[in-house]
């Protein structure tokens, strides 16, 4: 007789996977059924597996044995949660995908991790992927990263200070300038747009990226170090990847683009030869899916697709949204090995200010990017002071000597 | 002394806006801090106001009152929401956020609406969003519609049956081609390639495109009827127009894009006068998002973004998704008034069968296409008969007949 889980979905455990050719999704799915003490978790699972590869509902005569072993989706772990409620069934599980189906095409992998699965739990999230070798090979991840950034910057191994412009719009492109001036000579080592910075009735990225990247010439006049600013260039995808190659024929030393465009838009961008600056990625619109994707994975995607840097949550922000090992884990896969790319930088954000140095710098390491716009900006004595507050907070740490104590003996 | 709550931001309702250059959201958002029985929901609100526009948390010099009064979000509707719980606050609030810093960028507008704010809020959800005037003029909003692809159709009045072929992948050109032949004969309207459709070892769009027109043609000459046949271009956005472009060269006559490519990139598909075909959005990866966007809200972008159908669902699914209200709702929005643009289609679907005609049709009416997979092929009689199946619980709904006084006195 038929057996009510099919063995072509679930008899399997990740050591016979191929993993050359399968991508990894580990999910955390909940179910509860008031008053119903048998909840067959697996029928679920085999949804899933099947949403996200060969299937339907209703079998249909084409999806024959072998297309189902070849391109379902397979149950290769899973791993009951115990609960006290006995009406509810949680657990941690991992499908294995076949990539044979869609190889490298972004939209079309979000289709099978993180598509149609999500219907199927009441609570369902996707916690890791793993891509397979074949799948990685045509992509190139960051052009520059962490080391490539600190070659440019000629700073080898301290965290970087990033003034983040704000108002978030509204500023002319010399105020912008101008702002950007008086954090570049307090030493900021980055500066970047907001990322609703947009071409617009009193402000563009052209026009912009000449008062900006003057006032970066100026400044390193003054101090010798040259500032990267990430400029905003955020639109429809039909004017995005003509808008990079302009700001990189016009002098842009950095680029900043939300993850609203899409992955596979921002893919594109990065993927060009052309494009030969670091590229940020800013994870605004991201934060709509966070309760079914995990920030890991987000960070995986955009480490993938070819951004030197991204925002990652820290729970010591003004908006913690996730718990302080969720932050953490995302220094730790954006800087995992991972088939040779570069590591990318992790950017522990909103509402920092200099206290929180010692304890980011504890958490995340080093090799990472503090991005800051009030806890900057804010300062009493001025930008600049708030960018020279930064970089004391930065080598006090370096140091490990008392802030105070820094401030009073190396000034 | 200082307002606690800024007026610039507060001090609107919705008759002070002017509705032509301010985008209105809606969203529900409810707070619990248990032991704590204030919760200052304005201060949240006003959090969500400024991160969709100028603000960061500690206000610059630059972020003068001219240029909050200019571009900042404001509160213009707020409803609380009873509640029996002390330490919980609920309610539904509208923000008008100017589109003066972004004007018609898609992406921009995700971020307004859909970004940061979903950081603020223990339980937030984006519920409606009105569109200003001088936004959509940007916009064209579905080619074909309803009204078009009736005629494009000939079928002037009744809901349209489309058959999903499945498997989801796995199958030969020929393989689809044939399965869609036996479907036209029957009688289906439509016929979608599987969202998961893509171009790999055995298939691609150009080769489906040959034997699918092919099958569809032979299919007219028995029945007189044209079938339209979605054909699935999902794929990077770099190479996901000229598919579109080719797809039309070829002969297709209709496109089938999934919403991860971004709805950026489906408006670019969408604007080319040279794509003189419907498009219909498949919303698979949006499921990762409906905790914090309603349906409905996604509905209208797809229809703002130029899709001529969606995917919407429905309560009598197998997934139902969400609530009764909220599927029908769907087909409000995608058929209501809408600065002169066409109706876009409501796809009620999921795990339908033609049994659910009836029910479909008292909700939702006549404008609706009902996809169906397995409840098409799954027929005991084979393909043609499931199709048959279907175009006779739809007479028979429309001739207000009882489905088995139809088949006995109409064959």
């Amino acid at each position: 007789m038929e057996r009510v889980h099919d063995p072509v979905i679930f008899q399997h455990a990740i050591d016979g996977i191929d993993m050359k050719n399968n991508i990894i999704a580990t999910y955390y799915m909940s179910d509860r059924l008031p008053g119903v003490d048998f909840i067959d978790h697996f029928k679920l699972i085999e949804s899933i597996a099947i949403e996200g590869s060969t299937g339907s509902w209703q079998r249909v005569e084409e999806e024959s044995t072998e297309v189902r072993e070849m391109l379902s989706g397979k149950l290769v772990g899973y791993y009951e949660i115990p609960t006290e409620d006995e009406y509810r069934k949680s657990a941690v599980i991992q499908l294995a995908f076949p990539i044979n189906a869609w190889h490298d095409n972004v939209p079309m992998m979000l289709l099978s991790i993180a598509g149609n699965c999500f219907a199927y739990s009441q609570r369902i999230r996707l916690l890791d992927v793993v891509f397979p070798e074949n799948m990685v090979k045509n992509f190139r991840g960051p052009k520059f990263g962490v080391e490539g950034t600190r070659e440019l910057l000629g700073i080898p191994e301290r965290p970087l200070s990033l003034h983040i412009i704000k108002p978030k719009m509204g500023m002319t492109p010399k105020q912008t300038g101008d702002q950007v001036y008086q954090t570049a000579i307090g030493g900021a080592d980055m500066a970047k747009d907001d990322e609703m910075t947009s071409d617009t009735y009193n402000n563009n990225f052209r026009d912009r990226l000449k008062y900006v990247m003057d006032a970066i010439d100026r400044a390193e006049k003054r101090t010798g170090k040259r500032m990267i600013y990430f400029c905003s260039i955020t639109d429809e995808v039909s004017k995005l990847h003509e808008k990079a190659r302009e700001a990189v024929e016009i002098g842009a030393n950095g680029l900043l683009i939300t993850y609203s465009v899409g992955l596979s838009a921002i893919r594109e961008v990065t993927s060009d030869p052309d494009i030969n600056i670091p590229v940020m990625v800013h994870n605004s619109h991201m934060i709509a899916s966070m309760d079914t994707i995990s920030w890991p994975v987000f960070t995986k995607l955009i480490r993938l697709c070819g951004a030197d840097q991204t925002l990652t949550p820290t729970y010591w922000s003004s908006i913690p949204m996730v718990s302080l090992e969720e932050g953490i884990r995302c220094q730790h896969v954006a800087q995992a090995p991972f088939y040779g790319f570069k590591k990318m930088w992790s950017m522990p954000a909103a509402g920092t200010y200099p206290g929180l140095t010692p304890i980011l710098m504890s958490e995340y390491g080093k090799d990472i990017i503090i991005p800051s716009g009030g806890g900057m900006l804010g300062h009493p004595d001025g930008y600049t002071a708030g960018a020279q507050a930064w970089q004391q907070a930065i080598a006090s740490v370096m140091e490990d000597v008392p802030i105070d104590e820094y401030r009073r003996t190396r000034r």
